[in-house]
């Protein structure tokens, strides 16, 4: 048998007793035969409690501190995993992102991936040892200082190791069961999915699924690795993201896999924009500048007497600040009028490669929600997705709605929903 | 200017606050015109409470992993640290031990440096930036592994560094205002010393004073390195450990600088030995081979009507079980009759370089002990030092007794021991 790489997260080490079991569950996997290596987050709230201490220092920690900070706390939940399999009478050895041959670009806090040279992983499965490996964290290819990935990496750094070292697969083990057709805090009735196209994958991730790491399923699709997202509190089969179906497969899919939301984006809108050709690319440019990643736009159609249009877009909340400053700087040059800021918005997408062959899923999707009384404010399609921005209030219920208009409900869901709710 | 090595302690760095005034510290020095590298300690109990953690895990850490973990501790301090100097306007670089070119042997737990290859801080100098080192901790030449040079060792970091970058001389921080002539805690009369020979200072670290570890003096002395032990706490100045002194310095010198006690020994009794050639090295053979270190060792006469004579020798508690095991099996083949053990025991030591040429000064020791009514278990001498082994309930005022004997008292201290303490 082949090589395993598995992932656990900061929730399934959180404590010394959560160590002890996840050491258990590496241990059989090595007992079945497989050559494991293992990816680990900090445990528990770690990296947030790091991150406190830093703001008790300085409210600007020097980027390539705060790495050197952070990756502490990997080093501590991959010592003490790696001394309780050693506890159960395996050999593991432990290994920071630099030793493990994680090579990044030197974008502290936020760095990608040049390249994994595992010379040192493959000598300790050939050892027969079980290889423990620092999530989150790699080393810059020119300055050799320690940086991070930025939230959440640690499944990237899990699924390029796989890919580096030629793995079967690559378990994503946290404290959900696996991918869910929608959340289901707002969707009791949500479905875990058996199976998901990477491709399909993406959309949810981009739409705001937390599950996965963006960049993780990036990973997964480029390489081709099968991913399995299951929980390390249980023994049930998780949902396998597999490379994307082939036509036969494509077959017998579902038309949509699940509803994502996302309440992380805020809109900006540009009104009174003189409707020549080139202003808009202005406004873009001057975002593009500043490192603001813009998500939907809409340009409305202009009204021919005033010779003005209005542009909104979406972007992360987190950027808001800077982009309206950006955008305030230019509006000598563009001439607009005013700028209005949105931040109480929330983003509805509808994902499923099924839909490329199914006419008629955006006239559901629209008409679903204005049964509810919801009010659509954007639209974007791509070919796997329908994505609509609406008020932050009503995204619970769009997504229910949504739900349930596309047959995605449990049947104990259904019970519940059919049965009186009114939803 | 010149480089100054500054090595700052787990208490100084406690919390942020700590961060905070350490950092200004080390910014005055910076602002004085010098180079600075600053060698750091894991914040407060850090280091203990990874053990803890350990201990939950396992109570058997395989020594590579534990040395993993612990390193995580000058990691964050170290980080902190750089960050609360960034945030005073200086430029800082923080190092790991591996990093900053700290080769060691393969001894996990208790590793030696073999080399400093600091490439890394030279260039941070170079750029103007203050360089900040994990403590503590290297990299070993053969395995390519994390290790720990052993509990106090950030003080050894801190003096090899020093040795190996030219400084001008290495200070010591921590949360006592020096080197005193014996723990203030037993004789408060105690007084800080200005100044102290690398050669006291190494008789003073080995016979249990725990203000310095004892291979930090042994590379002092070896480098000819000054080393200037203060508080962080104040800005008073501490005590000048320097180069063993010269003939004519030695004139002025104070026939004692310090009493030192020690209370981590233990005591062995091998009773009723064949006086035979040979005997005795069997028996320290049987020790050595399990890597126990002796301390000190008496033989009784032999009785020549029986032909039997006791050997008596310390060593440190921690090693007492595996030293009675390793004797025990070699009973019959040495055919002695039996094995006392003994934990009730304290070293009290009289050093000062001054004795060489001062006759008496056992006389006046041993006078001052037996006025107290203690009793010496075993006696030990070097050309700087006279140790006895007394009883544990008797360290405190045999330490009191001797300082008096010898007029170590200060003034405000004498007040107090000649108004009627009677000691």
């Amino acid at each position: 048998m082949g090589i395993v790489v598995q992932k656990y997260g900061g929730s399934s080490v959180a404590d010394a007793t959560g160590i002890k079991r996840v050491a258990q569950r590496i241990v059989n996997t090595k007992k079945a035969g497989h050559d494991v290596v293992v990816v680990v987050s900090a445990m528990g709230d770690t990296t947030d409690e790091l991150r406190d201490l830093a703001e008790q220092v300085t409210p600007l920690p020097p980027p390539r501190e705060l790495d050197m900070l952070l990756t502490a706390g990997e080093r501590i939940s991959m010592a003490l995993l790696a001394m309780a399999i050693a506890q159960l009478g395996h050999k593991a050895r432990s290994f920071t992102g630099s030793q493990a041959g994680v090579i990044t670009d030197a974008a502290h806090g936020n760095a990608k991936i040049i390249d994994i040279t595992p010379g040192r992983i493959v000598n300790a499965l050939k050892e027969d040892a079980i290889a423990i490996v620092a999530g989150f964290q790699g080393v810059s290819q020119t300055t050799k200082d320690i940086t991070t990935l930025g939230r959440g990496a640690s499944d990237t750094t899990a699924v390029a190791l796989a890919a580096a070292m030629g793995a079967e697969c690559c378990e994503i083990y946290s404290d959900v069961d696996g991918v869910f057709t929608a959340d289901p805090r707002i969707v009791p009735s949500a479905r875990k999915l058996d199976r998901i196209s990477t491709e399909e994958m993406l959309e949810m991730a981009a739409c705001g699924a937390k599950i996965l790491h963006l960049r993780c399923v990036e990973y997964a699709r480029r390489y081709e690795m099968p991913v399995h997202v299951r929980s390390s509190f249980s023994h049930k089969e998780g949902t396998w993201i597999v490379p994307t179906s082939t036509e036969e497969d494509e077959m017998e899919q579902a038309i949509i896999v699940g509803v994502a939301h996302d309440r992380s984006e805020a809109k900006i809108t540009v009104v009174g924009v003189p409707d020549k050709v080139g202003e808009a690319a202005r406004i873009f440019e001057a975002l593009a500048a500043v490192e603001i990643n813009i998500d939907m736009v809409v340009q409305n159609v202009s009204a021919a007497a005033t010779g003005l249009t209005d542009i909104s877009f979406t972007l992360p909340r987190a950027d808001g600040q800077r982009a309206m400053s950006a955008l305030a700087r230019i509006q000598d040059e563009v001439g607009y009028d005013k700028l209005l800021y949105d931040d109480q918005i929330g983003k509805v997408s509808l994902i499923g490669a099924g839909m490329r062959s199914h006419p008629g899923i955006t006239a559901r999707f629209f008409s679903a929600l204005a049964s509810a009384g919801v009010n659509i404010e954007m639209i974007s399609t791509s070919e796997i997705r329908i994505s609509v921005i609406v008020d932050e209030s009503e995204v619970d219920t769009a997504v229910q709605v949504t739900h349930t208009a596309f047959d995605l409900d449990s049947e104990a869901g259904e019970a519940v929903v059919y049965g009186g709710t009114g939803r």
